[in-house]
């Protein structure tokens, strides 16, 4: 059983489609909109049992299991979601769903705007996290849950399952931030800055309208993944991976071409990444971390999760300098200000805020713990 | 006097133009070279007091003093170098010279190629840290300095300064490295290789032959070298200097315009950059410093530094990224082994690398002891 590849399908909910449509954060309405998602495990009668995970920047609704025996890698959070695991589908319904925005089967700007029946491009709304988390709360009516059990969301899902105990604080009992943050550093705004304009400075972008051409900004999209590849990663990991290994090539010659294997592996993560994402995608999630900040949205971060009823799991990573455990502090300052149960682990771990996704085994114990308590 | 501004002139030295051609570390001879050298002070009848300062990745030879009453700023280490400055001109005789492979005066891929008649472009040799410090030895050679009474740099500058005291072990007195490193880190690796992606994939690179286009890989020069700055960078001068604060517009609005100061910032420093550089020399420099490696070079930092009889002092700074303290402490470690007189300071800073041309006072004071102990 345990080796069995539980085979799984991602399901459509469309919305906003007639009157009532998608009131944005920037004032105007939207739709109609996809969202993709995913499901596993069953409803209980008493529809109490609903968990909804949140995915991160580059990731989409498939959050475990194959989609068909061939498959050669499950879903991203595999590990974490199946029987027994921290996620325990026995015991409760997991949902998952690419973001508003993104280009894994939700409407975003890849997708066909039905009034033109063209992809909207840079037409598509400049959208925000609470826009994302409006968009899900649609689809938590279409599936008829009245709340959820917990959400949970690591790096910019983190960022969802905040926004959702904010908006909707009746909603959530329960909320697990992994390597997340109330608002990007500086720092990450500059890295975040600098990758867009890789994109936009990239003549195959034209303008966001690029769908119908051959070429696509391929190589801009390419160099603003690498970038946050890097970002992802800690200086420690890359040097026990790679240090200063020469390719193996005839001899060590002085040229242009890659040199050090950390070359050619960055030029691999960004092909790779250039054949599943959307460039348009890239720069709206990315204005949308951006965009991000409890504490000015709502006042303070206290203010923002001063009506939340939530119990709070906080985890955050050693060495994570993208979101540093410095920014899952504030949160947890503000929490116990505001009289939330909360427990914070910050876990030793050396592989930067990549951690959240290779770190399973302490985050399970972890999360088990919080939804059994 | 203090007030007055002090005009100085560059010079130019052309050598390996007849027989006695420079010898390239990939082993080819190269020539004719031009380099280009300011010096302040004067030589005194012993010729022993000498001191080469050696400049970083984006500086050239022009380190103190003014062009013209009209110039707004003055060299690049001007506050370091001058009347009873850590560099005493009444005292020393003070040489800087742009690097080979520079676009400031010296050789570079930007030069004309005398047997085409057109700029070199990528058909210039590909260089390394020796070169650079081999070209130098011709100079000293030229200027009739049989020995250095030091030689300082910071950064490659500072890589410069230790091929200097490996390479020519008789001729240096006194070395000072300043945020440097032994070799660069696997992120380090990784962010210059992305610069040299981001021009190397702008359409108007062209393969390096875009000298006589009417368009330049300005994009990607400037991507280059955003991406650079904020390695030059802490998170906390970043933080302090801009935060998350935004532009001055009528409103906050959503969309792609540069929204946080700090976007357009980092849009005004790879502007300017892409004014004063060249796209292929960025490519040649970056490379040099890749492979500068002493320990992969000569078996180990120790068998490196075991001929010199140079007494050292090595500053880093505290927040440095790019070449963190801890790179330093290895160059400290081999050199004590080596039983070497050593002084070694890490300056508490928060600015990141650039402190080393921020927190000048402190330096100054621990160069002046150094130099006159």
């Amino acid at each position: 059983m345990q080796n069995q590849k539980i085979i799984v399908h991602y399901e459509e909910f469309i919305f906003s489609d007639r009157s009532e449509r998608l009131l944005l954060n920037n004032g105007l309405h939207f739709g109609p909109v996809t969202i993709r998602f995913e499901t596993y495990g069953k409803l209980n009668k008493e529809k109490s049992n609903g968990i909804l995970i949140l995915h991160s920047f580059s990731s989409d609704s498939h959050a475990a299991g194959w989609y068909s025996k061939k498959d050669q890698s499950p879903g991203w959070w595999h590990d974490m979601i199946g029987h027994n695991r921290a996620f325990n589908t026995q015991r409760f319904f997991i949902v998952c769903s690419n973001v508003l925005g993104g280009c894994n089967g939700s409407t975003g700007p890849s997708s066909i705007n039905p009034q033109t029946h063209k992809p909207y491009g840079l037409s598509f709304p400049v959208i925000t996290i609470k826009d994302m988390v409006n968009a899900q709360y649609y689809l938590m009516q279409h599936l008829d849950i009245p709340q959820w059990y917990a959400v949970a969301g690591g790096s910019m899902g983190g960022m969802q399952a905040l926004e959702w105990v904010i908006t909707y604080p009746k909603k959530v009992q329960r909320t697990i931030l992994i390597a997340t943050t109330p608002s990007l550093s500086t720092q990450a705004l500059a890295f975040n800055f600098i990758g867009r304009s890789a994109i936009m400075s990239d003549p195959h972008w034209k303008h966001g309208d690029y769908y119908q051409s051959k070429k696509k900004p391929s190589y801009g999209l390419s160099i603003a993944r690498m970038l946050a590849h890097i970002t992802y990663v800690s200086e420690t990991s890359l040097s026990m991976k790679f240090g200063r290994k020469i390719q193996e090539r005839e001899r060590f010659v002085l040229d242009f071409e890659d040199q050090f294997t950390i070359e050619s592996y960055l030029k691999h993560q960004g092909t790779k990444f250039v054949n599943r994402f959307d460039a348009n995608t890239y720069l709206y999630l990315s204005k949308a971390m951006d965009y991000f900040d409890i504490a000015a949205s709502y006042g303070s971060i206290e203010s923002a999760l001063r009506k939340s009823k939530s119990k709070f799991l906080i985890i955050s990573f050693s060495s994570d300098w993208r979101f540093p455990p410095q920014a899952s502090k504030k949160l947890v300052t503000a929490l116990i200000r505001t009289h939330h149960e909360v427990s914070y682990v910050e876990l030793e771990c050396p592989f930067g805020h990549d951690c959240f996704l290779l770190k399973t085994e302490q985050q399970a114990k972890l999360i088990k713990g919080f939804l059994n308590a």
